[in-house]
């Protein structure tokens, strides 16, 4: 078994807010981050897959194969983009960290089966001092 | 002379976006970021500050004054802020990189002259990609 | 399962020596690392907790909780001191990576059980290029 | 069980082409990496060894014991060569990322487990946004 | 006055010989650069432009267009190239990162003068350790 | 004229501390840094001279050189020693990075314009977070 990282990155603006909450709890809660007009990051995105190289090729996946997977289902989907109000599956739902890097899994997961390799790991860096790793 | 520089960072959302385009031409200009909910980045700043060292401290300035002054003029004022709607000098002006640097050079530059020493750079990186310098 | 990682850092001051060793046996063991006068590094500090998001916050960990529990209980203890002088858990031990880790490890270890997740890794980068990793 | 990890560098070139393949399966599977008069890659090479530290020096395997394995076993090899023409295990063979770490554990497994620890992964940067991992 | 910089890389092979020296004068003068076959790097180029922000855009110059005229005039020419036998321009002459920053100068002057704004320098990294600056 | 600089590093440990202050003033001053039994850092230095290449090498100065130079000249005096007690030069100084890369330049300057070129910086990190630059 070989595993095979590759990096996107995206921009994005974000809020963490939670309605159920009242003012003075969100800020207690989220602090800075739950600023009504939102703030943003430089999000670098490592997606890695697993599996056995292809003789013919050497690859266990080709990695620019895998990058334009990666292009197509996350970074279109969320570069530049204001994570609360332009992405239909955060409607609802506290975007934290923890819970984008499970919905890319979701949006990668059977992208990449078909290629004959496994997801093995979404990791994902809000700032270069705080990152989130989810295995499925 | 000596050249100190200090490093600090924020997070922010903005959008560059000019009311006297049209839609089209905002598109054209400015792409992805022109999109109206925002996006956004982590603000890597890099503040450059030269004179001759004390011979008492052996310092050009207090790297430590340094910080705190970032921290109270550049970083309180738009750490985990929206740059088009939550900073009065950002008002009815393009939010670019380049708008930016010369804003923070207007914060620091007396304040730094008050230390017995000379601002010389400010350099704003938006992405790892692309940063921009200002010299005064 | 969801992993969320932190990194701060701290500069310190260490000497590797065994006293049990002859002068020769410990430059031939740790080389320019054994100056008696000591010499120090930039410490990098990565901690890995593991949990299930709280759907209210979308937290593991509140990352801001987890960096303020690495700064009273890591930072505070190590940094601007002498790993071998200043520190008494280090006291007659090798102050090595590997026993650095696995003393963080032990004062971290039940404060993150009380946030209700899991202490997963303690990574320490003592230069870019050597680092090392604790799973308890 | 304490993990160590030691990064090394090599600067090759390679070319990824297979004879069996016509030259327009090579250029639709290989792309520009086809390049008949070869590219090349400056490679960052982290080893992981895994054991217990030694009470007498703290160490899993001294770091500066595992860089003269690296850079005998496996830099001397590799660096400035042409991964392609001037390396014998790689004759007849797809020179890939996924390949070369394997081939980098072999050199390597029995020499660090002469020092009475063990080869945990060998972790290989094509480039920054690329790097492919072997656990054995 | 404002600068910019933008970052792009490419990845090629390249040798470093004198036809004019011996082969014991190549080796003693470029060591493993020498190699008959070949190595390679992965280069990563900062190009900075300089100007007066346009009040329409904010922009000295649109890092968009100026990303794409790195990538027509310089990636498009050395990515995943032998910089010795695929670029007519380095035809008999000595391929060192000094000669390649000249040579990438004379590529983008005018096009960036086309622009409204002025080509600052061109700054390329072999490694990570050893990059090289030319101002015009 | 072209710019060539060189990465190297050390690892030192150092305390700011001035005898003339009384306890109270050095605390206020320096803070951790007064540190009775020192800190320490992994010191990044960068070395840059310029010049006219050589036509029949394409280079400024041999980086090779150049790396050789830095370790013999800088590197063997600082890495892994007490800049307080093991460098007569720092002797009765304070050892600020401002006054470190002065003696740096000192150290270097003659020694490469026997190279046929000229030392234009010598830039030293303290930690990523601050640098300081010396121009002669």
């Amino acid at each position: 078994m070989i595993y095979l990282t590759r990096k996107e990155h995206f921009n994005a603006a974000h809020r963490l807010y939670n309605p159920k909450f009242t003012e003075q709890q969100n800020l207690g809660v989220f602090g800075k981050c739950a600023n009504y007009n939102f703030h943003g990051h430089n999000f670098d995105l490592f997606v890695t897959v697993k599996g056995t190289p292809n003789p013919d090729t050497g690859f266990v996946m080709n990695a620019q194969t895998l990058s334009k997977l990666m292009k197509k289902e996350v970074v279109e989907r969320l570069d530049h983009k204001n994570l609360n109000l332009d992405v239909p599956e955060f409607e609802n739902k506290m975007v934290s960290t923890e819970i984008v890097v499970q919905q890319i899994w979701n949006w990668l997961e059977t992208k990449i089966n078909a290629h004959g390799c496994y997801l093995h790991c979404v990791k994902l860096y809000e700032t270069e001092n705080i990152y989130v790793e989810y295995f499925g």
